[in-house]
């Protein structure tokens, strides 16, 4: 079986080019979405892998996996404007996490549905699979390409099938292992352990914090 | 300098014995705080480190540092009944999570204060220091006292020295690593950690996934 047709919408950004990167040399073929066609043309011509590039609409419409690599406040007006263009069961997998910033604390955007993917789930067409991950490992460790990742991420999803699929995404990384926690409900978990991440990158003045799970 | 006697109220359950017993080990003096000492002499009685015993109060009230091990419900009472008897300056460690269940779908429970950790800072004297930490390790693997950790434990509090202090008991139980998150308000984000490791060992069929932080 041929592998998955990925877009990254949002594929010149720091987390969207780290995961485009990595997933082209896993060997998926990739189509860069971006706003700005020429500009992701030129990244692109300079990583080690081959990927293609499209606009928003058209990276959607291509594709069987859909990464949202954009930040939370834009993500519900390109899931609006382009909502006929996700596939009947095409996955799409959410990496957000909705970071807000108060007197120099961080913390988690209220969220009425409970996290940035239950909020997607309830704006994505029923007919598309969504899948949460690549929430926790730093953006700028994702873009350095060359560099192992050796941690866990984690996968919850909406289906089994989801879950099964955006899991293979991960474990195609080298270094990565996928931790399956079911249900979309574990999204705001995941979203939490970001949020320690930085809070140890904070305090031992470091940039790479990420996580292992110990007993599996 | 010696040791700070640590008094674990709620030393007989298994969250709390597995923290007693390890503490002991690590060369504390331990106290076991319980409604019933009888119960409690006798538990101790079997332990391969020695501990005395005392009701709440008593345990409070001789201890340098008390760990809160009980349930959530129960917490605000024994915090209530015994305010006057925590000692200027004594650290007290929250160790809870509260979980609820609804059909089977574990959630974390609506906290106004935002934790656990903060619902007990706006209940226990302005006297006393407050960290939370040993809020991930599960309490079964806590209580097989013989059984290497070999993971980390993250710590908040509301001031430096606090988590100073609790951070110092971590370090002294053999395999764990204590990580300083940061102030109290992380505590939510460490309760999440464990709905995770729940999740994980659900999906894993495993009893004792617990976590390590990769850069640190």
């Amino acid at each position: 079986m041929p592998q998955p047709c990925v877009a990254v919408v949002g594929g010149t950004g720091q987390q969207g080019r780290g995961l485009a990167q990595r997933l082209a040399l896993a060997g998926f073929p990739v189509i860069v979405g971006s706003r700005d066609e020429r500009r992701a043309a030129a990244a692109v011509a300079g990583w080690p892998a081959a990927a293609k590039t499209a606009d928003y609409g058209g990276a959607i419409a291509a594709a069987d996996v859909t990464i949202l690599a954009v930040p939370f406040a834009s993500v519900d007006a390109i899931v609006a404007d382009h909502h006929a263009r996700f596939r009947p069961g095409s996955l799409v997998v959410d990496v957000i996490v909705p970071i807000v910033s108060s007197d120099g604390v961080l913390s988690l955007a209220p969220i009425a549905e409970g996290s940035a993917a239950e909020h997607l789930r309830a704006r994505l067409p029923a007919h598309a699979h969504l899948a949460a991950t690549f929430k926790t490992i730093p953006a700028h460790v994702l873009d350095d390409v060359a560099r192992p990742l050796e941690c866990d991420e984690f996968v919850c999803g909406d289906s089994a099938e989801a879950r099964t699929r955006a899991a293979a995404l991960v474990q195609a990384i080298a270094g990565l292992r996928a931790i399956d926690v079911g249900p979309l409900a574990r999204a705001r978990a995941m979203e939490h352990m970001t949020l320690l991440a930085i809070a140890v990158n904070r305090r031992f003045k470091i940039h790479d914090a990420r996580f292992k799970v110990i007993g599996v």
